[in-house]
């Protein structure tokens, strides 16, 4: 049955009826929920505090194409990057509201999989959807806005000092060589392309990570979504500092230098979306950091008090690596929360 | 200069200088943001109590066409309309992300006058732009979401009870003969055509009324943006009732009944996008209610117990009134917080 078919009220019963039954009830935040989807506004119990917003849009044609995404991915994907910006304060998210923009010739079934990926990393994540909006469009957008709470101070990208060392969790640029293979610009064999693929379409938040670092003293970080050097940049530009990164130092995943030997660096460096954490701390603390968390983190390099923003690649021998490094360089999408 | 010309960091940097600007300074909400527009999330204090969140979008060629608006009304419209669900539950409206999408062919002029519009009727109802989301799209989607408090239980559609008499503040169909003005399909001289556009243009939400109404005990309301009967049958539905409406007690404003002889009734019971409020009340109640508020209150009808959903309007003679009662009733857009 088309959205046309069904008619507003009646796509909006279906996915409230997804809702409710698919929703994991044990979750604090489905707990403390008053009113949910159906009436002007959702309600929810709050309690003295920290609250953390974010919101995110993925559009059609702009961010994803259905030819290289499925519907349950792209609901996976489109609450996964605002779960990850919860993650890269150290806060935890709580409520989201889905508004859904597009044209009624698209099937219901195929909207009722968008919630079903979106519910998936929901339950993981304890998020439940409060509710949101359906409205007609000629594209499909899928945009989302994610509460969340903080116990401590968030992490933010203002906060780092020269002399502090940059780490990354994980292995950039999984996720662009992903999306290139989506693309079919490139074709490597299929348990490696279920990695890179994997990591473009269901990009897992580091919620966990997030909250660790911010409960052992770590005060900056943002999540990898622009690409590492871009990514860098925010932190650089916001606390008025620079960065020297070694080249030599990345993660590079053995599949990414296996299958990209000619483009790996500058996968790291540049491709966007791996919504792995980007974060800053003195010496002793990242040693900490690094012996408390249970995935990769790698000290990339450091934090220097060089011009605003600038950031410095270098290779074994202290020569500058030459690199694209403006990750995504064109008017796409940039989020100010 | 054009949006690709400026590039999204450029844009968001005079956003951003443009918020804390003209944001009023001395309103709770602002004063309690601890992150703004800028990193990951935004960050505001909270204390304990029932929070409320809603979200709405307009697109382009769907709810609105920039030959029947200016970008200044544009963003007026899009954060009143949010404004108008927090005040439908008896809230207080606080916080609001923006998420904006939009060619790059459009100038940063337009863009700033979008953002004015909102910060104007924020700063009315001391709300605080506490961060947004900038993407490239093929056509304008503005979609807010916005946050709020609850002091005692929210005004929900789903408490009206068989008895109860139904009321609405100010004029029903303003907005609707606004967009037929704006449309060229109605012309009426240029004082009366103010009024209608203005209500079609800048829609006043109905904060303090919302406030009132829960603080003095009523339970059940929405605001009128489907049209009257539909918004009607939502709180019959939401609350398994049925209702019927008097013709002749529609508050019908003289310039409606003057320029739209032939219209107004339908106007009144079905034109959409007036956000004012729709709400029921024992009889008592409702006397309190008719006397302590200082805008038009006027009772239309009677909640009945009925066929779940089922509208009677009755002319002055308890004889059916035909009329369209469809409201928004095809695929546009609806709301499920």
């Amino acid at each position: 049955m088309l959205i046309s078919e069904a008619g507003e009220f009646g796509l909006i019963a279906s996915i409230t009826r997804l809702l409710k039954r698919n929703t994991r009830k044990d979750i604090a935040s489905w707990q403390n929920l008053i009113i949910g989807p159906g009436d002007d506004t959702a309600a929810w119990k709050t309690i003295p505090g920290i609250n953390l917003a974010t919101t995110d849009i993925m559009v059609e044609g702009i961010h994803f194409d259905l030819s290289t995404t499925d519907w349950h991915s792209l609901g996976w994907k489109a609450m996964a990057v605002n779960i990850s910006d919860i993650a890269a304060m150290g806060g935890i998210p709580q409520y989201a509201l889905v508004s859904l923009a597009l044209p009624g010739n698209h099937s219901v079934t195929n909207v009722l999989s968008l919630y079903k990926g979106m519910i998936n990393v929901c339950n993981i994540h304890d998020v439940a959807i409060a509710g949101g909006n359906i409205s007609d469009a000629e594209k499909i957008s899928v945009n989302i806005t994610l509460t969340g709470t903080c116990r401590q101070n968030p992490l933010t990208r203002s906060s780092a000092a020269a002399g502090d060392l940059i780490a990354v969790t994980g292995y950039p640029g999984l996720s662009s060589a992903g999306l290139s293979i989506l693309k079919g610009t490139a074709k490597v064999p299929l348990p490696a392309a279920r990695l890179f693929t994997g990591a473009h379409l269901r990009p897992v938040p580091q919620v966990t990570t997030g909250l660790t670092l911010a409960q052992m003293g770590v005060m900056t970080a943002v999540d990898t979504s622009d690409g590492l050097i871009a990514d860098l940049t925010h932190i650089c530009e916001a606390s008025k500092c620079s960065a020297t990164v070694y080249s030599a130092s990345l993660p590079i995943h053995p599949m990414l230098n296996k299958y990209f030997p000619r483009d790996y660096l500058k996968l790291a460096l540049s491709g966007g979306e791996d919504y792995e954490l980007l974060f800053t701390a003195n010496r002793n603390l990242m040693q900490n950091a690094k012996s408390r968390l249970t995935i990769p983190v790698t000290i990339i390099g450091e934090i220097t008090s060089g011009q605003t923003g600038k950031i410095s690649v270098q290779d074994m021998h202290g020569k500058p690596v030459h690199t694209s490094t403006a990750g995504w360089d064109h008017y796409r999408q940039q989020s100010y929360a």
